[in-house]
């Protein structure tokens, strides 16, 4: 049961999709770990601040990853696509099963996953759109690859 | 691309799952469809504040269909699940097509079509849980058919 | 004062009411208290993880009760119905505090007073609807009993 | 049935209620009617979205004052304050009411009348906290009159 | 990155603006590291319980602060007042500043602060309106001045 | 006065700002524009339909530069930055004043002003970063010129 209901506006039909918004938000889940696995415990209200702070981005940006999957696949993925590739369904499952995991455990291991499936996910997209993708280091922390227009 | 994005509290994983909540957006769709096609065109400010609520709530109670229905989806079916029942990926990714239709028109069959695929859903999942079902005509307008426990 | 403030639908008025939103959202405030109360206690994030989220699920899913109940209240309760049932006003100002008293508080006591004052406005809603009633247990965890339609 | 939960923090307790916030969106109500009576029809773009801009937000002024009624209402009322003021939960309740009354329609009458009742609530709500009132012109337009601390 | 986008509505332009709900904002912020630094530690589930909520509340207020600041600077300050009140772009940009810092931290002089600067705002705001000012002690704990109209 | 209150979660302070989700918030504007200023007036729904939904989407989208840019001025750009670029608390200034044009009125000029604006702000922020820049058009409608990592 959700506790908010939002408007996704590529429904208008617009299409603006970019899986930029979902690799940013999987980026931000794995920062969290990190920032999460490198606090010193501390018995303070500054330790507990933070700790309580990243636990909850992390929670907000995994919900953003299948949240932004989620439009892209429904509203952009049509069936001639998916008999072209097939294996979409079982990924997109997969990509919310992975952030369900990321939200109820700290793993770094996980969050890589996460990433690595969303990458997937923009790789068929690019193709689909017959955009050339490469991978670059994001230009920020946690520095790890995305797949992006060449 | 988003407007917000939300928590979906059953990754806790909390169980709750219920597809009622879905199926009573679906309803309300049909409901906002008869509304707007049953308002009297007038050269009024209050036409045109209902003919813009009306479309508003078409909005994102069909927005809500599609958040809940890929909450139950993403968190609850596993893939032992999926084996059992291939057809659920295409189900979804059809409820989200349904949904954009609904959003991007004012039709009732459309609508009506959009709360079938929703039953069908429903009927799935409460197969899963082992828990039998009824077809009841909903307790209020637009008193069409629902699937829910018996 | 509040963080956000949300759109009601039925306000339009549409005349799709049904306590059941309230009733699944006192379930999962119970449901909350439950894991909380279940957790183990661990020197881990992960431990802080499950807490954290735990008691955020809690907060959101009991002004979820909250808010329900105000809108079936304010916008479907018409002042006849008041004299018919005169402790509804009473009923819904008790539910706020016991809503109150549940995010404040980690109690099993509560969340069931909680619920038992939601079944009680349900009991009334489908009263006034001259809709029958039953009580079954939820067909999922916590398994507490809830007032449907018969 | 409601599109979004939101978060009322005082449920902390903190203790931090202040009647102005539903006085200065009961305000906006009266000033979103004002700016669609003097709206000057016209059959371009710019008409049209003035006038579902203006629409939307008395939607969401309106329903912005009964979130902020019902908080202080649910958690600060007690009911010892109850016995005091009996006529507080129909004043509520009137509130609700006209805030529906409101959301479907464009009437000045209607706003204003809504103002009143949360003008009527601000006076119990100071007198409460043993805090002297004055009645002054709201600062900007629509200038109407509000209840404040002396 | 956001998590979610918002409407404010000031936009329309209706000129109903006013920094008290970023004051009352403020005034939270001090009240949340009151009772964060006054919660007895303890090893039970209502300690965490508060704990992780009153850092919740900490959070949405202070990016309320941000928030209304943000609307009132970027739709009510034209040029024309920036050349009479040249440090207004430095004090706001010091206000987003004191922001983020009451979010990472639990300090009462950083909350001080905040409150301190968002008066300065509000002192300015009515200078170019011509609404003369007094400074009062809130209505409620945490009793810090803020700036009104006299 | 805002409807709602939102997170900015790289208050973390985690690093992960990105002006290109303000870019393509403000792509989106020009598109909702573009499919305004397309749609053939008819006496039907659909186009009723049609109309509101731009309009809405467009005021979202619009807000979503406003805050997006609001984050990475307030949270990322530090007083010793400003003094190398003094004209930036001006061009956000001037950014979120394009950003009300464009929400009061449809114009496919201002909008692409707002592109510009926000492509400046990109240029400024990349080379605090370091990071070299080129312009690519959007792989997608409206096809504008964007600022991004070369």
């Amino acid at each position: 049961m959700n506790i908010q209901t939002v408007k996704a506006h590529c429904d208008i039909p617009c299409g603006i999709y970019d899986p930029i918004t979902a690799q940013i938000a999987a980026l931000s889940v794995i920062r969290m770990v990190d920032l999460l696995e490198g606090l010193e415990k501390a018995d303070t209200l500054n330790y507990e601040n933070s700790l309580s702070r990243y636990i909850d981005v992390k929670e907000t940006e995994t919900e953003k990853v299948k949240h932004e999957i989620r439009i892209i696949w429904g509203d952009f993925i049509k069936p001639p696509m998916v008999e072209k590739y097939p294996e979409i369904h079982s990924l997109v499952h997969n990509i919310m099963a992975l952030g369900s995991t990321n939200r109820q455990h700290v793993s770094r291991d996980k969050a890589m996953e996460l990433l690595e499936a969303v990458n997937d996910f923009a790789q068929i997209f690019w193709e689909i759109k017959g955009v050339e993708t490469k991978k670059i280091k994001a230009h920020y922390l946690p520095s790890e690859e995305i797949v992006v227009p060449a």
